[in-house]
């Protein structure tokens, strides 16, 4: 089968930045971006991107399913969004005080979500689930915080993955409880006694490495009347599936309303921005607390997030998003089958997990994702993928014919099931 | 007088738009940039800068000391920076993964920090100093953390100045001392015991409202030692000072060297970027704790930061800026003197700070900083302003006849001392 011994894709330049990169970076690259955690051959190192493409410093072009691990949400460098960042930037970003783009995208935000009364900007993903956290706090008056056991809300102190440099204070708030368990819910809502500030849920079950979870309208709507019962605040985290899912917000597909939401990645299709949305009972905690950062009311992210949902609402990217997954997914799943490898495919169809049956340590999916990076498709293999109005059918097939010789090369080395 | 009785600016745009965002965000406006701080007749919203003015909605320019709290260093729309983010931005900015710019300013940035053999990057300053405590306590397996009473290091729970929405564990481990005071920092220090991770330390006192103070030799070295001999890291918070006290970082003045420098505001001339060198001895620590955010490694913040150093090290920014800063205080005084009326003007002069004698309510303050608004000069009447590369003898000059008039009001109104 030459088709499926295709080289190793050069990487000459990626390699030598790598050497660099170790010498004045702890480990050359941290965080989720983090190449090492992806199967040998992945690229570390980006020159550029256009619409669903990327190419790595070596000049590969692949057509990316990470969309940047989220942010991409458009394409690179939609023409709309870059104008509308272009013509901020010729004005001005950060200046001593925000800009006419926030109150305008503050307006259409609020009147996008289905929740809100009112928004907050902030720059990281984890700014807005902190923020968010603060303001349910403050509200209350009460500090119990109930967490999903292994959901990604963050990477500060009080959520990072790893617990390293962190104390044992920093979480002494959090109560876990099981996504989409109702009954653990309820235990972790009664530890919390009296003390109950917020719950806080994902969008969707998105833990790396397991099977992802759609809400159930039953967990949902549990979530919303203990917070009802306690006073406390529904905190939504969109960061990872916010425009998506649903255009007024993820949870609208199980119809139970947040008090709080989290949103970052997407909303301004790759410029930097975060915010939080809330209710107007929330308001005026909200102007108690103190958070800021120097650069979150700079204009040109807000003209890009404003250009965003300008073009996300004109041409529904939630549909668009979710028909390409789903060929996506359709195409996959009969691949699977002819060639007699067992896949899990779950969660949104706009933001993918393929995961392999009997496949502990992701062998069979690092084999496949490695070869279908091989061949121009840049997967990832233990966490969700994202697709973007710039994938069209056409690069769906494409793509497609890549994972068709990457399960051949599955099967053939661990065998039909 | 009629020279002091100027008409009030015109401000029917940023009025319209106070009330557009009083709907959509708590208090109309939140965190560092809110102008219901500052006294009445300051705008809120700006439209547009250029070197070192600023317009405001309704179109009225202001020389500007502020420069967007920090990060305009090398003026506003600098052709070098704005052009290399220009460049970068046709590439692309929010990839997969980092850009060969990640390596480049990783490399710059390490080659010009006198104590930093590696660098991280983040978005906020916030971020920056809470990866810097994280760090510490990665590598020390320790908890306590000193810092100067009312030093501001951002405003996650950790640190934010306004404790609403945050929980007493969120500072569990914090132990104060008293900027510049060596017996405080000593009584600090045995107070954590076997414990401490981290002294941090502002590059100078800055805290709001009070006259700043540069860093006493004896209090840095004291510092200094205290890590060595616990074990534990000398954090400098470089986030208002840096790139304007010292090209090399801004204990090189007084010859003390940090472990770890935590950086933003200025590094990238107000594109979004943060950043934490550290020494060596802490490169594995760095390594294991875990922190991300969805842009920070995007690329055209950091091909501007790439330019921003390249400019300030052809053009000696931190000798211009404190030549400009001088040259304003040095007028100040004269005019002060010559008005009767008491001033205290303290910290770098590249950072400066005006504070009124007997005023305690910075009445006096806020009439000064008014009436130079009024003619065109944008000042804080409590909070340390900053100088750049884009003030020059004659925008000095001109600011100078503005406070000049500002301080025959505050003699008329409050009487010579």
């Amino acid at each position: 089968m030459p088709s499926v011994a295709s080289p190793a894709l050069a990487n000459h330049q990626d390699a030598q930045l790598r050497q660099r990169a170790a010498r004045v970076v702890p480990g050359g690259m941290t965080g989720h971006l983090n190449a090492a955690a992806l199967p040998a051959g992945y690229p570390q190192f980006f020159e550029r991107g256009q619409g669903c493409r990327v190419w790595d410093v070596d000049g590969n072009a692949y057509i990316d399913f990470m969309c940047s691990w989220g942010p991409n949400l458009l394409g690179h460098h939609h023409p709309e969004v870059d104008a509308a960042a272009a013509r901020q930037q010729a004005l001005g970003d950060c200046l001593n005080g925000p800009t006419p783009r926030f109150v305008e995208l503050a307006e259409r935000f609020v009147a996008r979500s289905a929740h809100a009364d009112w928004v907050l900007f902030q720059k990281n993903g984890t700014d807005a689930t902190t923020v968010g956290v603060m303001v349910a706090r403050a509200a209350t008056g009460k500090r119990k915080v109930l967490v999903a056991t292994k959901a990604y809300h963050g990477a500060d102190p009080w959520c990072t993955p790893v617990p390293n440099g962190i104390t044992a204070e920093d979480r002494a708030h959090l109560i876990y409880y099981t996504y989409n368990d109702v009954a653990s819910l309820e235990a972790a809502a009664a530890a919390a006694g009296d003390d109950l500030a917020a719950i806080v849920c994902s969008a969707f079950k998105h833990d790396i490495g397991v099977d992802q979870e759609l809400p159930r309208p039953e967990f949902a709507r549990r979530a919303r009347a203990l917070c009802d019962k306690a006073g406390a605040a529904l905190i939504l985290d969109e960061v990872r599936a916010g425009y998506r899912m649903h255009a007024g917000g993820s949870w609208e597909t199980v119809g139970v309303r947040p008090d709080l939401s989290a949103w970052s990645k997407s909303i301004a299709n790759g410029y930097a921005l975060a915010a939080v949305t809330g209710v107007d009972a929330l308001r005026d905690a909200a102007t108690r607390i103190y958070t800021t950062g120097s650069f979150w009311s700079g204009g040109v992210a807000m003209a890009a997030g404003l250009a965003t949902l300008e073009v996300a609402e004109s041409t529904d990217v939630v549909a668009h998003v979710h028909r390409m997954g789903q060929r996506f997914r359709d195409g996959i799943a009969a691949q699977a089958t002819s060639h007699g490898v067992g896949v899990r495919q779950t969660g949104p169809a706009a933001l993918p997990l393929i995961l392999f049956d009997n496949d502990p340590g992701v062998d069979r999916g690092a084999v496949f994702a490695a070869e279908a990076l091989r061949r121009g498709v840049y997967l990832h293999p233990r966490h969700n993928m994202f697709l973007s109005l710039a994938h069209t059918e056409q690069d769906i097939d494409l793509a497609l014919q890549a994972t068709d010789a990457a399960f051949a090369l599955v099967a053939q080395r661990f065998g039909s099931h």
